[in-house]
Order: structure tokens, then sequence, then C-alpha cells
């Protein structure tokens, strides 16, 4: 197991870039690869340009160990991710009779219209990503893992592929609550311990409740030890300046 | 007024990329831009990484118009933004007179410690943008708009930069119901309306609600004759499609 395995997401849609609709897909997989050991280090999200999210699939598939996208593979004309992805691997795209089948088994055969064999639609050499949800598959081609837009459908394809991904350290975190301090008060002494603690990521959050600061920092290792030694510096800090504050 | 002004957002932060935060920012941004004629093309979440803020500041600023920020801007040592800002533009950083005085507005001089002066670091070259909120200022430098990370002190930026932003042609938007229909029943003519209405941008978005979809058609366009011709052809599609799945 390597310490560090890397992901990253893409998420596919003009209905995000316009407002329309909030992404909740990239911080749902980021929260879930965390979870598992896999560090997602970048997420995108682009149109419905095929240019667009061919470039983005190349420069992530290429600079991390994943690469998950979202949205996009549905049976309507702005669906153009699967072509998309054939496109940035160079491979050629088509009907896959695995994928046709799943379908079958949700839709009558009559009903299999033009638009919804466009699901089926597979790029050669993918595997196919199951959707317990409404069958049509998502597909995992090299390391790069297209699933649907549909949040409930995403999270069930993603499930799947969970047991099959190489994990990395889990990260460990721990929370501390800074008191009601506001950044400033604390931000110089922190800055010194994320020096004396390298291997420890240490982050100050602040955020306004009711006009005031309500900041917590949250201290990321992969190291328990190492983690717990930062841990009991931090509240040493916020403590000893907690006082100093109230003076 | 050019037709199409566009945008990119960036928003920087390891806690966004751990799950741990959800990413309000991105999407609230794309919302406001789309009502003031500003459309965003993409949108990138990074981590508290130098080089990768610098690397994704140069990508995004020569694309697009404008270059929106969100994260960084604090006085803890994760804060890099306004760094890695003055790095991606090859400029000098130093503690900006102006920027002391306003947070000397709120913030007494003996409390004014090296952890707060870091937020008086401004590139140079760049104009202050105002902080109603805290004073700590965020920052304009060529087309890149470098905003805090709080949602609330974020949206008072924008509020203040918005009047002085270069506007495009508004996008206008139509939504169609689609009666229930799953988007297999009508994704082929749909297809078609969507190459005989080109200047128009047809989206469906399927929802899922009680485990039926519940989807919803949105047309998108600069054009508002050409917006109507295209919904009055689509709302036939979508009744004419009802009737047939009824029979």
């Amino acid at each position: 197991m390597s310490e560090h395995v890397t992901a990253a997401v893409l998420v596919i849609g003009d209905e995000i870039l316009s407002g329309r609709t909030k992404d909740a897909n990239s911080g749902y997989i980021a929260h879930y690869l965390t979870q598992i050991g896999v560090d997602t280090r970048e997420i995108r999200v682009v149109g419905d340009e095929e240019d667009e999210i061919v470039a983005a699939i190349n420069a992530l598939r290429e600079k991390y160990d994943y690469l998950f996208t979202t949205g996009g593979i549905g049976p309507t004309h702005d669906d153009i991710t699967a072509d998309a992805v054939a496109k940035a691997f160079g491979v050629e795209i088509s009907e896959d009779p695995r994928a046709v089948k799943l379908l079958l088994e949700r839709i009558k055969p009559e009903d299999l219209n033009a638009a919804r064999r466009r699901m089926a639609r597979i790029p050669h050499g993918a595997e196919l990503v199951e959707n317990p949800v409404s069958k049509a598959p998502g597909f995992w081609i090299g390391n790069v893992i297209v699933m649907a837009g549909v949040p409930f459908i995403m999270q069930a394809m993603l499930d799947g592929v969970a047991p099959k991904l190489t994990r990395g350290t889990p990260m460990i975190s721990a929370t501390l609550d800074a008191h009601g301090l506001p950044e400033g008060a604390y931000g110089e002494g922190l800055g010194a311990l994320a020096k004396k603690h390298p291997s420890v990521s240490i982050g100050s959050y602040p955020r306004l409740q009711d006009g005031r600061f309500v900041n917590q920092i949250v201290l990321r290792c992969k190291d328990a030890e190492a983690l717990a030694s930062a841990e009991k510096d931090v509240a040493a800090l916020l403590e000893e300046t907690a006082l100093r504050h109230r003076l």
C-alpha cells in the first residue's frame, strides 16, 4: 500500500456553470475518498463542450492516480461524456452488448429507441460500472471512472467502484475549537507550529456565526503519533492565547 | 458591449478537497455572474499548495476574461493566495499602506500583530476590493479578482466588484417541465430540436424524486426571439411525447 493515492474529480455540465444546479457531487466524492485513503487533489467543472471535456480529462488523468467524472452519460444530445472519454483515450466507441443487456433489464425492447441506445455507447476497452438504480451503466477505462450526474445514482456507482480502488494510508484528522478567538490572535503561533510539525497539515477555518467568528483548527496527517503531538501543541497555544486575549 | 464576457472561478483550500467544507462559493458566483451577463466557463478547486495555485491562476486568467478566486487571504500560515497571485503575475508583494489603514479601522494598533499584518500584503499594482464585514480587503489585479473564502464576506466583496465588471449580453432562459417523462422518451426529438435551434443551448436535467424521474428542460440563449421559437418547439415535443407515452 503506497502512502498517497491521489484523485481528481471532473464535474461535467452547463447547469452547474450557470448556477442553476448546485454541484453536490464533488464534495460528496471528496469526502468519500478521504475516508478510504484516496486524496482528492483537484476538482474541475466544465460545460457540455467536447474539446473542454477532452482537455480536462487528459490533464487530470495524467496528473493523478484516479479521475472520477460525473454527468453527461444520459440519453439526450447534451450527454457527450462517453464520446469525449473515447476521444481523450484515442479509442473507438460503439454500442456495447453488455450495456444493452443491462438496459433491457429495465426497458422493454420496443422502448429501446435511439435516445436510450445512446446510454449503451461505451468506449472500447472500458469495464462497466453498475447502476443499481436505473441500470444505465457508468464505465471505467484506464484510471478514469465515469459516473452519472444524478446524485443518488452517482453515489450507488461509487459504492460499487470503491472496493476495487487502490487505497493509500487514510488521512486522520483532529479538530480543535478556537474558543471564539479571531484568527489574528493565534495566527503567528499557529504558523510556528506548522513549521515545527511539517508532516501535519494545519488549517484554520474561520466561520461567521451571528456576526462573530467561530473558528476551528483542523490538523490532518497520516501518522497518529505525529498528529497527537501537533494536537497537544495547538491545544496549548489556543489555551494560552485565550487566557492572554481575556487579560 | 460584447456578446460574451467569460469568467472562471478558482476555489482555494484543502478543506474543500478533504470534503470537510462544502464549497458554496463557486455556485453562488456562477449564479450571480449569469444574472449580470458574465458567463462562467470553468470552476476549479485546488489545495493550499503554491505551485498548484500559481499554475491554475495562470491557466485560467489567460483563457477567460475574468478570474474570481476565493479563499486563502486570511491571517494564518495556510493563507497563501496573495503570494501565489504575485508569483503568477511576476510582481512584488508587500504590506500595502491602504490595506493597513483599513485594518486599523477595526483592529487597535497594539493588536496589529504579524499575523494580522499578513492580511495587508497586496501584490504591487493591485486595486483593493472592499470588505465591509471585517475590513481585511481582497484585491483586483489584471483580470483576477481575489476574494475571501468566508461566504458572507465573499458575497459582500462581489457586490462591491460587480458594478465595475464589463458585462455581456445576459443569458435568458426558459424552463419546461417534462411532465414526469423519462429522458429516453423525448431524447431523440430533443436532439433534433437542438440541431434546428443552434443558437439555443438545450439541456435536459433529470432529477430523482421519490424514485421517479422529475425532469426539466432548460433552454438558454442571448436572443429572446430565438429562445421563444425553440421553447414553442420543445413544448410541442413534450406534449406530443406525453400523449404518445400514455397511449
